[in-house]
Formats: structure tokens, C-alpha cells, sequence
């Protein structure tokens, strides 16, 4: 069944004819277009891409199992005709689609058919990822491990956190793929930031770095985690480091179809509390990874989705001491219909690299 | 003035009392804020800048002249309280804001607040730039001459498009810049396309090699193509680029302060068309350049807002000839009070590179 019929089937379940698809990414997985302007509209009978004439060439080459149509200059105009006859109710991504644009569109399209909030239809969709999916972002993960296996040979003492970022980012392009996200590599107590930006100051002997980076590969991403000792630790450090160590595996081994998000998180959680740091450890567990970087399904304290088979998902606890440090482990993590396959091949071993 | 004063004269002009500002491209100009996540709240007499625990350290160094808050978890949450008394008028940015946040807003804002739409009023204010904030474009631009020199050195011939992009991309990085979009390197019959990308293909001896780039230095863009032989040409495309260096250089000395956007891109237009050309020419003259690589004003012809003392924009029109090949040339420019400041360095004789 083509992805475009299993939007088809999630329509007739909310008592939808049809769904129009303007976010990019959705774009892209539901037709193959890869361009920059692209919509698509689905039903059961109805598979319509439309582009505009920089993409016309791009398109025939991309997308199969649709109508492909050149929409007008005045793009969304393209919507003033093509429907099916009667009475219709249109999805619409209401999480994408500005304010704005929804009014236009209201202009456009004709009257008989009315909008309705359908966001987050494709997304489910594309939270349970198919086994060629599975398999790009395995490539991107073992493209990652590669890197860091780059990194431990070059060493981190007295380079710059950015020279050592940049140097990764180039890892990846040398193997054709781009980072997915801008790379962290936070040593000492900028550890401590969640999302610190690498910095001009060079990386000193003796205390935690933490690596956060990923690959996009042919669309799919990879995400991965790993804190590294640059020399002997304090004690607070090392011991955070084993805490966040045993946190996260404890988690990792939870994966597996039924639990809700929440639950995942909460094994991770309850085991940093009881060590005293539960205030230090102040985001989510993790967060499905595919043709974005963040997507479906949430592991966190909100997160009331059951795992399934096919989920992708990040497990990634961190503990962040200010003014010290800070550790995090991320895995990322295939959900299978017995448990789990993680796709970080990186050790989570103790590593020291100076 | 403050920017953020600029914003409530320009409120004031259009009834409202408040605007609410998402965007994040919006909250940085207004704030200095560059994180991923902060919104910010204008009026006469209100500075409010909400982030999240993450950024709270990074908004202490970043945001002047604002008072600062932690937003709690539910971050939109924040915008349940804290509002000067009375019925209000807010405005917020239709054109950015989703239907369903907008929907959220409304649950959460007071009903005596009413929301107005109101995006595009920081963007305007944005497309006339300070004197520092051209400086830091020209830097950007400088560097982009820069590296098209280094490029000059390198060569072409033999190279592949993909392998040239990367090397101009690694030029920006080795400068502290980024490189602000996807690099266009399209040779031969791909320099037809004009949003082409760069393919593994060696480039060819004898044909034209169209290159647009661009870098983000300290969170402003530059953008420049310029079109480069390889060889001696045949004569279809010799022509080609003569005609769209011809036509750049009269839309070029068109800009200045008073005419509107289209009657910019009218001078090239007309003199493309006179060549035989016009079919040939399908995309607008330029747009805005600034914190983001497109934005205000447009030079097209939907471009109906007049050009002002300040404005910096692309000139680009381009002649694609399918099947042969195709030319592109693009300056950026400032708007000064009397005429224009071209920032560009690189030249637009025809270059020959092997």
C-alpha cells in the first residue's frame, strides 16, 4: 500500500475526502519531491503534485503515482479548480499553514468544499518508518560512528571547540552526507549548557566534552551523543558519567512496542532523581528522528503515544552541573516488534581522548 | 531610535496597541536574541522577552532593554498574564503564526485583547537597513569576492560541480563564515535550470559554468552569481552572457531611491525581450537581503513598493537556454540617498576559467 492510500485510509477515519499537503517535508515523503515549492493533494481517487516552473524538469524525474501539474505565478491560485464534484471536506495542515495563507486559500478555494485541521495526519504516518527508511537512517548512524571513530584519532586537547565542530562536519561531507543540525561540542562547564554553541576557547585537559552531532544522508538524519573524558575527572564528573551512563541504558532496554513515551522517560528520570539530580536534568528523554531531525513519537513527560514497530527514536538523559559540566548519552534506537535495535555503534565505555 | 521604538510608532500608524513577535528572525533584529526558541512582546511602553530554562543564561548576554522572563514548560502559557490593563489591540505575524497556534493564542491571551494581523510590520522595518548592518553585509560580500578569487585560482575543468560547491562553501568556513543557502554550481546544459543542483559531473571544457553563492557572516547574508567560461564559447551563449551583463548593468544604474521594485526589473526585462529573449527570463530581478537571503524589497514584477535610502537588494536577471546552457549575473546593492552603493567586487568581464 503506497503511502498516499494510507493517507487516504487516515482520512476516511476522521471523515475526510481529501487532504492538502503543503509542508515540504510531508510533501516529500508522501510524492518524492525533493524541490523547494511543491504541494500535493490526496484522496482516495485523487493524486494531485503541483510545482512551479523552476521544478517542472525536477518533478518528472521525482514523483510517480501522481498528476503532475505547472501551477500559475500566482501559486495557490493553482487550487481554484481541479476538485472532484460535491461537497468535500479538505484536511489542511493546520500546525504549517500561517494565518495568513489559510485566509487565501479560504479565497481560492471553492465554497462547496470546506477546511478542516488535519495536521499531524502525515506525521503519524511518518512516525512508523518503512524498511528502507530504517535503512537510510542506519546508514546515517553508522556515518556518524565513522566520524567519531575520526574524531578519537585526531584528539581534542588544545584544539577549538569549533575547530573540532567544523572538523566533523567536514567528516560527514567527505562521506556525501551533511550535518543535520548544527554540531555541539561543549567542554567544561559549558558542558553544562544544553544547547551550547561551539566556542573559540580551546579544549583543556581533565574534563568532560560533550559531542552532539548527526548526519543527513539521502533525506534521513542521525543523531547521536557521546561525553568523552580528555584526562582524569573529578569525582563529581565521573560519577555523573556513570549515573547518566546507567540512566540511559536502563531507558534504552525499556524500548520496545506498547510503553508510552512517558514511561521510557520516566525510567531515565526516576533513576537521576533517585541519585539527586533530578533538577539537573531539565529536558526530554528523547524525540523520533527521520526526514527531520525532531518529528514523532515524543519520549518525555508529555509524551502519551504508545511505541509501535517502526518508531525511530532518540534516548538521550543528560545531567548538567553548572559551572562543572555537564553529560550526555544519546543512542539512536530502531522500535521492533520484540525490542529494539540500536543503530549508534559508538562506544558508551568510559572513553578518554586527549 | 530603538528598533523596538520603530515598531511602536509603526503600531501606533495602524491602531494597535501591542505586537507579538514569533518570528524568530523577527525577535533577534528586535532583540539581539539568537537562540531557538524566545518570542517578544512591543509596545509603547512594554519590552517583554519570554525564553525557555535553556536560554535564560544566553538572553542575559544577548537582550538589552527588554525585561526578561522564563516562560514556563508550556511555553505559549506565558502570555496568559502580564498585559497592561484594558481592551487591547495586538497585533501578531499572520504570515508566520499557524492556524493552530493561533487558535492556542486565543485560548490563552485575555479576551479583552483582541489579535490583529499585522506580520510584515518588523519585516518592513527591516528592509531599510542601519549603517552597521550594511557594514555587515558588505563584510559578508566581501568575502564572498574573496573566495570567487580563490576559485579563479583553483579551476574548474575536470572538477565536479558537487566538489567545486564544497570547496566554496569550505573557502566561507575557513573565513568564520557560513555558506547562507545551497551553492549553485551548473555547468553546461544544467546551467538552464536555474535553481539546478550541483551534480558529481565533471565540468566540461569550452562551456559556462553558472555559480551563486552566498555567505552568512554574524547573522547577515550575502549573495552573488556570477556565470564563468570555460573555454571558448559557441556563439549562442557568448551572446547570452553579453545580453544579461548588459541588461544587469542597466537595471544597476537604475536603482535608486523612488522607483518601485518593477520598474527595476522592467529595465532588464525590456532589454531581454528586445534581444528575443523574454521567454528565456522566467523569474523575478532581485529581492531583499539581510538577516534572511530573501526578504524585502522585491524587484519583480509584482514589486510595488518604491526603493528607499537603505534597501539592499539582489540585481540578477539571467538568460536559460534549454538544452545549451545559461547565464546569471548578480550584484548586491545598496539604495543610498543618491544612487547606489554596489557591493559586489567580483568582475563581470567575461571570465575565462579552465
Amino acid at each position: 500500500m503506497s503511502r498516499a492510500d494510507r493517507v487516504a485510509d487516515a482520512l476516511a477515519q476522521r471523515e475526510l475526502d481529501l487532504m492538502l499537503v503543503m509542508n515540504l517535508v510531508n510533501v516529500r515523503y508522501l510524492t518524492g519531491f525533493t524541490g523547494s515549492n511543491g504541494m500535493a493533494i490526496v484522496g482516495r481517487d485523487v493524486r494531485r503534485f503541483i510545482t512551479d516552473f523552476r521544478y517542472v524538469e525536477q518533478a518528472a524525474a521525482e514523483v510517480d503515482g501522481f498528476d503532475r501539474e505547472q501551477g500559475p505565478q500566482d501559486f495557490v491560485a493553482a487550487l481554484g479548480d481541479g476538485w472532484p464534484e460535491g461537497e468535500l471536506r479538505l484536511g489542511f495542515e493546520d500546525d504549517h499553514v500561517s494565518v495568513r495563507r489559510h485566509g487565501r486559500l479560504r479565497e481560492v478555494i471553492p465554497d462547496r468544499i470546506s477546511l478542516e485541521p488535519a495536521g499531524e495526519i502525515v506525521e503519524a504516518l511518518r512516525a512508523v518508518k518503512e524498511p528502507q527508511e530504517i535503512e537510510r537512517i542506519a546508514a546515517a548512524a553508522a556515518l556518524t560512528d565513522e566520524v567519531y571513530g575520526r574524531l578519537r584519532e585526531q584528539g581534542l586537547v588544545g584544539r577549538t571547540e569549533r575547530e573540532v565542530a567544523l572538523a566533523l562536519e567536514n567528516e560527514m561531507r567527505l562521506r556525501g552526507a551533511e550535518p543535520g543540525f548544527d554540531s555541539i561540542v561543549a567542554s567544561a562547564e559549558r558542558g553544562a549548557l544544553p544547547h551550547a554553541h561551539p566556542t573559540d576557547v580551546p579544549i583543556a585537559r581533565g574534563t568532560l566534552v560533550t559531542l552532539d552531532i548527526g548526519a543527513r544522508l539521502d533525506g534521513y538524519h542521525s543523531d547521536c551523543t557521546r561525553t568523552w573524558a580528555t584526562g582524569e575527572l573529578p569525582d563529581d564528573l565521573a560519577e555523573a558519567y556513570e549515573l547518566v551512563r546507567r540512566a540511559q541504558q536502563a531507558a534504552l532496554d525499556a524500548v520496545r512496542p506498547g510503553p508510552e513515551g512517558r514511561e521510557i522517560d520516566a525510567v531515565a528520570r526516576e533513576i537521576i532523581e533517585a541519585a539527586g539530580h533530578g533538577e539537573h536534568f531539565g529536558h526530554g528523554l528523547g524525540h523520533g528522528v527521520g526526514l527531520e531531525i525532531h518529528e514523532g513519537p515524543r519520549l518525555a513527560r508529555t509524551g502519551d503515544a504508545p511505541l509501535v514497530a517502526g518508531n525511530v527514536v532518540t534516548v538521550e538523559p543528560g545531567v548538567y552541573l553548572p559551572g562543572r559540566g555537564g553529560v550526555r548519552i544519546e543512542d539512536l534506537v530502531v522500535v521492533t516488534e520484540d525490542g529494539r535495535r540500536v543503530l549508534s555503534g559508538t562506544t558508551k565505555d568510559p572513553v578518554t581522548v586527549t
